[in-house]
């Protein structure tokens, strides 16, 4: 295991997807788990994208959480490049309200396959979620924090819930 | 690691899936990752699914892979109560192709992540191939073998293309 | 008949679904139907979700409303756990404009129902509206209050036409 | 209570819905609840549906369960002329896979509920079991039945998932 | 022919459809075409619908215009009680974006039809035109004010285009 | 009135199409409204199907219908140029079940209408029966026509609902 | 080769469309493409619009660009015209987010192309880029220029990139 | 020019689409225009395919035309790697009717076009036309063939409604 290096990398297709992916950004954070952030496109930038991805697993990458909008190709084009995990978080785009982010993503043909979040925030935040449970399969301390993480979360519900 | 243990638990949420599921068994198979199938509901036998939820991670199992059509539930309460990976595939129901259970997969709101995979057959062999990937964050020799099994896979499309 | 028990149960799975059911419970509130609100989540509190639906129709309890938005699993996860009638209201989510919690409510496969209702405060109100029927069907007092409920409807509107 | 009477009503648009509904049938005599079926159009027959809805109650009816296809508007013309709770189900038309007779039925406008479930037999069988609750909330007898349906169901899914 | 009566009912489910059908009754008076406009609900004062719908022919209309969002029921209730063309206009109404009123509309099964516009205010336009289009039939003044409107029409757009 | 001339004009996209508009062929016989019936496309003959919608007016038609699948533009290019009432019957092609071509009659923009009916055979019925509706307001012959086949239509589905 | 002529026509269906396409008109004027534009409908001005589309090739144009929203048939009326490529930009129209003008374009049957961008202004910038590759096959110098567009777009990305 | 060359070059996802593009084979051969059919996938072979649309251009290919179903990024990918004219030909999948193939082509963000035809063998057989048109505007054989081939298609259509 690299200690040093990013555990996740998160990608993107555009800046403009930042906002939608800082709430993957936080929950990483929460649960301690290092990460790096690209922006890269599979049609603007496809040999950066593809030399990103296929150097991941080598620099110590154990999940990959790839966002666009659109027809977004991103997350499947990593994929193609990359046997570690890939995620992909759909994002509102400019017309169609994410159903053709979604459906670019997670219709993935047989062979290369893309684990889709939901459309926007929530999307990048279980993402981080999901990514934590993946890397919680080799390193027993995020599995921890994950655990705590999800029980803090219920206990929030809860309290929620008796104050009503 | 609990080498006796399957590795991967998938359910189902009824025995007329077990078609669409049979291509994520073949990919398994192939990859020499030991699995076990059941199947149970969300709302007729919750209680049994959310006991063999909470016990999959004690009895070694690494990722899950839950199936079902229309209101697709199933995969959302496995997740609810286990911290490992939970994979979803939608199968394609009694109406409205399959849309309904994607969407009831794919929009798990923050908090609990269902990674999805595509509608139906090709859906469930990439779930087995992301259980793959998952998996090998752990485990180099399925890593390996999921390596070779891509590279086979781009070989045989080369030839595919050269015959034409 | 426990007449100091809620006759209605309402559920949901986020405060921030409080506004759209401000609809429904103005309705109960109009109709004289008691009823207590809890803030639960199929996920998030799966133990507690299920222990309120199971001890629902023992506390009393006649119909139970549960609204969720994305993929709104609560309604068909209480309606796993009692045999009370379980209506659903689908609140717009984060994207796709309220289509997924509708499809997450109403394609509950066979065995278990949910009976869905509009999306959003319409809804909301109308949950409250059947929930009134499905009572009156036991207690003389409410269905004579809606049918004078719907009387009054019936006359605001034909008045507003005649001013036209 | 009128125990020679039907309790519930089962109105359809056209002959060719008979199919659809066979499932509800079953489950009702099943149950042991007397039952009725009509086939009447809110579009071809207005005065006999409305007449028909309007005699329900005082018949002895407790709940009505409309179903129809395409511009489904029975349900919502039921329950324009009753305070019964009304089920809709939704039959796919002669195109748009059913998408048009569930929006038809689901979306009813804040005043006249329809509680709507699946699309085609699932829905009816559903309409069926959810009859049977509301039923069940004034007969004892009938509630005890369906918890003995939902207990043999969840039985024989068990028995399934073992068998596995 | 009754030159008194107005030729065109618009009616509406509810006055908040009153902006959307201003751009019918503009059309309208330019074409030098008495109207009247009520609001009705096929759910809520069916009888009243049905009663205006059955006297519309009498009292000498001669098309009717129907509105209403949501399950929109209106336009084939009122089309069920009158041999007189029925146009529908679906409203953008509280989800889903006008998608379940245009199919509540246009879908009518066999025997009854709805001629169904556009959603919103270009639909409640061209309904207005489409009236034109049919009083035309019978009243040649009728048809060559129309004649007249689409040639002015024509030679503004003509003039923007020159101005670009 | 011209007797001799056909009343309706048939127009359609391809010969495929003759068989979804035999149902409006039939409705039409039925009625005793002369009619006829001619393939034009409104891409492949654009001159053709302009010159015969000019010449519909002149040569005594009084209502046109046009029927098309997938990108329908034909009862659009029609409209543009007659000032008869136009009726659009979605077909559906050979992808996206109608859906295409009932969005591209149905939306059409401001200044243009084609009144839509549904898709397939029961929007070419509803086709000629709204077409009988329209001419009935010149022919009183043909409007009793209409209401005696209504009547029949009535009697006929209440026949079948005694007979359950 | 008609150095003077513009290589481009730009048509919209309405002035409002200006805005949209005006991401195409700073993409042409970039590639140094000489271009014109022009406000015309297909059913509102269906003459001048085929007469506009006749001519274009011998005038000199190599590429048309059309824009429409709602039932979108402009692209197609002027492909009807002209052997030249026709590229279609669906606009978000008044309802539908843009579903409608864009099947109603992409949907085209067999014998009439028009290749399809995007929904709005994303589509209106590809279209000139689109354009700009037609040209290229007889112009080298605008391959070139198009050639530096790309490669300067690239490096703007990966300089954002690096950034982060 | 490279009249040895293939002008056209044919690249789909998947010997299964061969069917569906059998139709642009046959109308490329139809109008004289030499073209080679290639096996390649975005995913499975990414570097194959990124090599041989890069190599497109320098053998003297003029237009590019790429199938795909599901999450269809080949058009994207090549396009990524070309200044050539790439074409989009959704095909229908294993499940979503096409809509998913079709978003996925159809909403290439800003940057890179892919010009979308409709849905099999439709799209397929106007790919090929709009590649005709294209290579016509180099050379002008084949643009004659092209007027030769939609004068044809005239004369035809016309026939047949003669016939009728």
């Amino acid at each position: 295991m690299n200690d040093q290096a990013p555990w996740v990398g998160i990608v993107m297709g555009s800046r403009s997807d930042l906002e939608t992916l800082g709430a993957a950004r936080e929950v990483l954070a929460a649960l301690g788990i290092p990460h790096e952030v690209r922006v890269l496109s599979a049609h603007r930038t496809p040999e950066a994208t593809m030399a990103w991805a296929e150097e991941a697993e080598g620099r110590g990458m154990e999940v990959i959480i790839a966002a666009a909008g659109g027809a977004a190709h991103l997350p499947g084009v990593v994929a193609a490049k990359t046997v570690l995990p890939v995620l992909g978080v759909p994002v509102v785009g400019w017309s169609l309200g994410g159903l053709d982010s979604l459906l670019s993503m997670v219709q993935m043909p047989r062979g290369v396959p893309v684990g889709t979040l939901a459309v926007g925030k929530a999307g990048a935040a279980n993402a981080a979620l999901l990514a934590a449970a993946i890397i919680g399969g080799k390193r027993p301390e995020v599995r921890e924090r994950l655990r705590a993480w999800r029980e803090r979360q219920r206990e929030e519900l809860l309290k929620q819930s008796e104050e009503e």
